[in-house]
């Protein structure tokens, strides 16, 4: 099984992917978790890349690097430990790219989404859980997280954009996204994301898979 | 300007650049050479990862990580160098990646061109100088600088796969491509070279560039 977890800055994503981890062990189900652009040797030079600010990178440069890191991962480490039966979760996976880059630097949706086709080459998750929260909801949230009031109103539009991206996204895979309130309590998130996925499991068990 | 050089490895593109660089310093035209994945810091990080073995890269990360170090020159490098009216001259270019990753290792003409163009957003060569040779001149030739014979059959069919990649281009980019018969003698295709160039000179400044 193949989940990933998705969602604005400050939606509770790494909260959620912990408890999940914790629910996934008590269930005896064996899995890694993902984190692009890290995961494999090549990954970790590219993450090395993409921080390095005296570079200078362009958001076509950066996008490409993310993309290179995906399709290392995918085949290095995400596609065989699929095929021995294990549960991949990735902190983020393709929809980031759609969201973040095509829609909210408006760099294109349709040529990122071209783009992870051509890096994922079919490895795309069975379930895509959308944690959704409204941006003053995130950006109040990391502005406490990080004490600090970097977060400005003008990373607001920004955000709007890539959840507007999530909105396209999910329309477009009504059959693996699933979209969790992030308004509510962590415990709630997590009680949604764990009904989400036995009803997957379920599913997956019917098929005989 | 903005010129660039294709060709099969062993077709002679080393040489002929040095030749027309030549020909540029004694026309005292300003310019620049050139080539991927270098050129720029984050380009010689990426080039490092394409050399390092261990990575162990799949066909599909390389050329992602090819496409980002093009789209960095594009955007540091060779737009402002041509917007300083300097000529630049590119050792392999944007076809390359068409001809040898997507004909020649099967990963897909149409995609490789959707990214070629997102990567250089409309920077493209004014002139592309196709430097064609029979594979097995191109096989020979390679064979006789490398002085080993690890150059095998296998190989000829991977080139014959590039060849036809080119010859494609060609035909969807007959106002830029210019074929040059790369079975001449090395001052022979210097001398088409130079001829097709005067011509584009010439209309470039009759259109007042």
């Amino acid at each position: 099984m193949f989940i990933s977890v998705e969602g604005i800055d400050g939606c509770g994503k790494t909260t959620q992917i912990k408890l999940l981890a914790e629910y996934l062990s008590q269930l005896d189900v064996e899995f890694i978790i993902v984190r692009e652009p890290g995961g494999t040797k090549a990954g970790e030079e590219i993450r090395d890349i993409l921080l390095h600010k005296e570079y200078h990178l362009f958001s076509e440069s950066e996008l490409l690097l993310f993309m290179a890191a995906r399709a290392q991962i995918v085949r290095e480490v995400i596609r065989p430990e699929l095929e021995k039966g294990k549960t991949v979760i990735a902190d983020r996976f393709m929809d980031s790219s759609v969201a973040y880059q095509g829609v909210g630097r408006r760099l294109g949706r349709e040529i990122v989404q071209a783009m992870n086709a051509f890096a994922v080459g079919g490895t795309v998750p069975d379930i895509t859980f959308y944690i959704d929260v409204p941006t003053d909801v995130a950006i109040s949230r990391m502005r406490k997280e990080k004490k600090n009031d970097k977060i400005e109103m003008e990373n607001f539009d920004f955000f709007e954009r890539v959840r507007e991206g999530y909105e396209k996204l999910m329309v477009e895979n009504r059959e693996r996204f699933v979209r969790i309130d992030g308004k509510q309590s962590e415990e709630k998130v997590q009680t949604d994301i764990r009904k989400s996925l036995r009803v997957l499991f379920h599913k997956k068990n019917q098929n005989g898979r």
